[in-house]
């Protein structure tokens, strides 16, 4: 997979500015629980080519909060805040696999957003599509109880490992969810006293999918 | 104060797109209380002339939280969420006081930003600064507890009205902040007690807004 075909809107910029991003790229390659980006830096976007990769905030006193997760061809902007004023929040982006990505230096982005319109309106949309996952998360910490919340994240983590044993402490749902462990543990030893799911050390297996579905869609 | 200097990229237009953006707005004029953008029609983008609007969700059950608030020059693009496939959520945008407002027709403004990379950079810039009000607002849902919330919320109004009494009841409160009245009369009665507001019918009125202020930052 080469850095053109995960960058949709590559043939609508012009030579000169392919060039540019191109003669910039940078690659790495991470393991999973590095932190990319932090501490309010303009590390510059990441392009995901395969792995994953959790955004997320943190509380003064470090609780954590996931705000959107990142797969294979996804761009991550909040990582180059500096390319746009107005963005005036700082996320902590984490390798929650191992992960091979493109770095691009975000003033050679900014520049070349000033000039092209596809480009700024393909950023347009990549922001509009993080906004929705920030307001779908809105959506649940207002309204969704906790029960809710823990079975639409033990799902989703399901579908996205295609998995029903899932690798996964207490304390890690907790910082996905923003919560305490103590409220993560009570919540699964529930689930499991009625049969949804099997706790063991460090896992949790999903027993009956289709009742934490329906607790999720309630 | 006329359109032209409430748009702030006005002059890096062409003639021909000023002219199908002037030329196709429309000026409403709307009482207090009137709902101006809701149940996911794509409206237009609103620029406010003079008044205030409130942007807020709705869950299920009628419960609301409100999002961002407009104000002069300052313009709503969420009502016009069809100008990017990538928003996937509505809001609801009604006025808080009498407003006047230009409409800008979502396609109008849709096309000329495939064109404009001034305009598409513009529109990236409002939807951070929208994008930022939400992440604010995370964080004080999930780390902030309702007293602190509730503080906040009178003194953000007292900024506004410049004025310490507040013609607000608890339900309107209760319908900014995602909560329910009892929460916020309960809360209101304790701030009472401790000599931090006087309450009557229909007003809140901050008597010692240095405590206030010491608690909206604890």
């Amino acid at each position: 997979m080469n850095f053109q075909s995960c960058f949709p809107i590559w043939h609508q910029l012009t030579d000169d500015q392919r060039e540019r991003i191109y003669g910039s790229l940078i690659n790495r390659s991470v393991q999973k629980g590095t932190v990319l980006h932090g501490g309010g830096d303009c590390t510059g976007l990441l392009l995901v080519r395969s792995g994953q990769l959790r955004a997320y905030i943190l509380s003064e006193e470090g609780r954590e909060v996931t705000i959107y997760r990142l797969f294979d061809r996804d761009l991550c902007l909040l990582s180059a805040s500096c390319i746009m004023r107005s963005i005036q929040f700082d996320i902590t982006v984490e390798a929650e696999k191992d992960t091979d990505l493109w770095m691009i230096p975000a003033e050679v982005y900014r520049r070349i957003m000033t000039e092209s319109a596809p480009l700024s309106n393909y950023t347009n949309e990549i922001m509009a599509a993080r906004f929705s996952e920030v307001m779908w998360l809105v959506e649940q910490i207002m309204w969704k109880s906790m029960d809710r919340r823990v079975a639409a994240f033990l799902l989703e983590e399901a579908a996205i490992e295609d998995a029903e044993l899932l690798r996964l402490t207490h304390e890690t749902i907790a910082n996905h969810l923003g919560t305490h462990r103590e409220v993560v543990t009570r919540m699964l030893r529930y689930f499991q006293d009625e049969g949804m799911v099997r706790l063991a050390r460090g896992s949790v297996e999903l027993l009956d999918k289709k009742r934490l579905e329906a607790l999720r869609d309630t």
